[in-house]
């Protein structure tokens, strides 16, 4: 899979692509994720690739033609047509079943507003999937660009060490993920659950999954509706109810 | 207004820290945001930070004391004790309404997990608020940390040129914002909507705040509903109902 990042700011975006997983992925080729500096592409010759917006509001907004010819000279290169996403506060909110979908295509590029937006022609012009991060503003797309990034490499082939790493995480199966212990033993007084330590597989399978649905009961009782749940999961809901009225989350 | 981020990898941090609107405000002084390395606390004489977790999943899990005694140092040099929160999938969605409370308080610390986790007596004893951005899942705490950084900074007084620059914005007030639109006037045949250069001030407005209202009730009826609109938005909407039905989002 092949990940293009078009930004004002590829420095930035490199300095996490570059480290931990996502850069041991990159060095081992299991993903490419490349960033494209869309400057590289104005044909203002004082380089400039923003401008005040019509209106007379504050701020400056990112013009049209250098990102255009940026995803252009992107299709040329690749010769095909990455699926494009603009990561804008107006899109559709990400979800992990979209990023399950994504993580099946090709080539994704994904764009990144800065300061005040992008010229809306661009957008009417590539018509780019938009998708919002969540219902809060930053300061620029990049963010945004990266965790979407991080989120779709992570469920590719070969980035994290095998598939137990992300089917049990929170919101893969709309269900938050149990509490998870580590040495030593006993902290400032806290001990590790003794089920933990039992050695019996089972039990601390149906612990995990015990917890796990009592976490999401209570803390994302809307996330819990969306979850298929197995007859086994049903009825130890149904017994885990009772003990959710008057708990504290 | 002070910011520290608890993280494993302070120099990937930096990077987007230092860059852009968010690094000429720390320049400034305008706001205070700095990052900790946890694995500076650990008590291991390997300097490790992170260990398996009990009860044989894969992956690695942070251990409690670094974090807990990165925290306790923080306390120290402070002498107060920041807001803690610990970004994380399973905790409350993060809205502007929150990032607006947040960027009222003087001094908070955000701490970013990593691979599988942290330790959950380093939560239960140090109860940080736990805030998730959004139902998908990524390699790290580091980029929700910096995202809610970015997000609260930018509300802080000084740190964007001015008020408006925020006030308009999508999910401010719980509506989208109008399309932005920047030289050249006429672009691959496509032009700047023409009252946007009528220079009438109130005519400009008046078609913003229609292209507002259109928006959201298009993209985010959800959001619509949170809305607190005026007798004007409440009438206008009204007018822009019947443009709604049959009409492509």
């Amino acid at each position: 899979m092949r990940i293009n990042i078009l930004t004002l700011f590829p420095d930035m975006c490199y300095a996490y692509l570059n480290e931990s997983i996502i850069g041991r992925a990159r060095k081992n080729k299991a993903i490419e994720i490349e960033c494209m500096n869309i400057r590289d592409y104005t044909l203002d010759k004082h380089n400039r690739v923003d401008d005040s917006p019509y209106s007379g509001t504050t701020g400056m907004v990112m013009q049209a033609q250098p990102i255009y010819d940026c995803y252009m000279a992107l299709c040329e290169k690749t010769q095909t047509k990455p699926h494009l996403i603009y990561m804008s506060p107006q899109g559709k909110t990400l979800t992990e079943q979209r990023v399950k979908e994504l993580s099946k295509m090709s080539d994704i590029a994904i764009l990144c507003g800065h300061y005040e937006g992008v010229d809306e022609r661009v957008i009417e012009e590539l018509e780019p999937e938009e998708i919002s991060c969540g219902d809060y503003v930053l300061t620029g797309g990049e963010l945004p660009a990266l965790m979407l990034a991080d989120a779709v490499a992570r469920l590719v082939e070969g980035v994290l060490p095998n598939e137990e790493a992300y089917t049990n995480e929170s919101h893969y199966n709309y269900l938050l993920e149990a509490p998870q212990y580590t040495r030593p033993y006993e902290w400032r007084g806290r001990k590790v659950p003794d089920i933990l330590l039992s050695g019996n597989h089972k039990a601390v399978a149906d612990w995990k999954e015990e917890q796990s649905l009592l976490r999401t009961a209570r803390r994302r009782p809307d996330m819990l509706k969306k979850a298929t749940l197995s007859e086994k999961q049903k009825e130890l809901l149904k017994e885990l109810e009772h003990s959710l009225i008057n708990t504290e989350i």
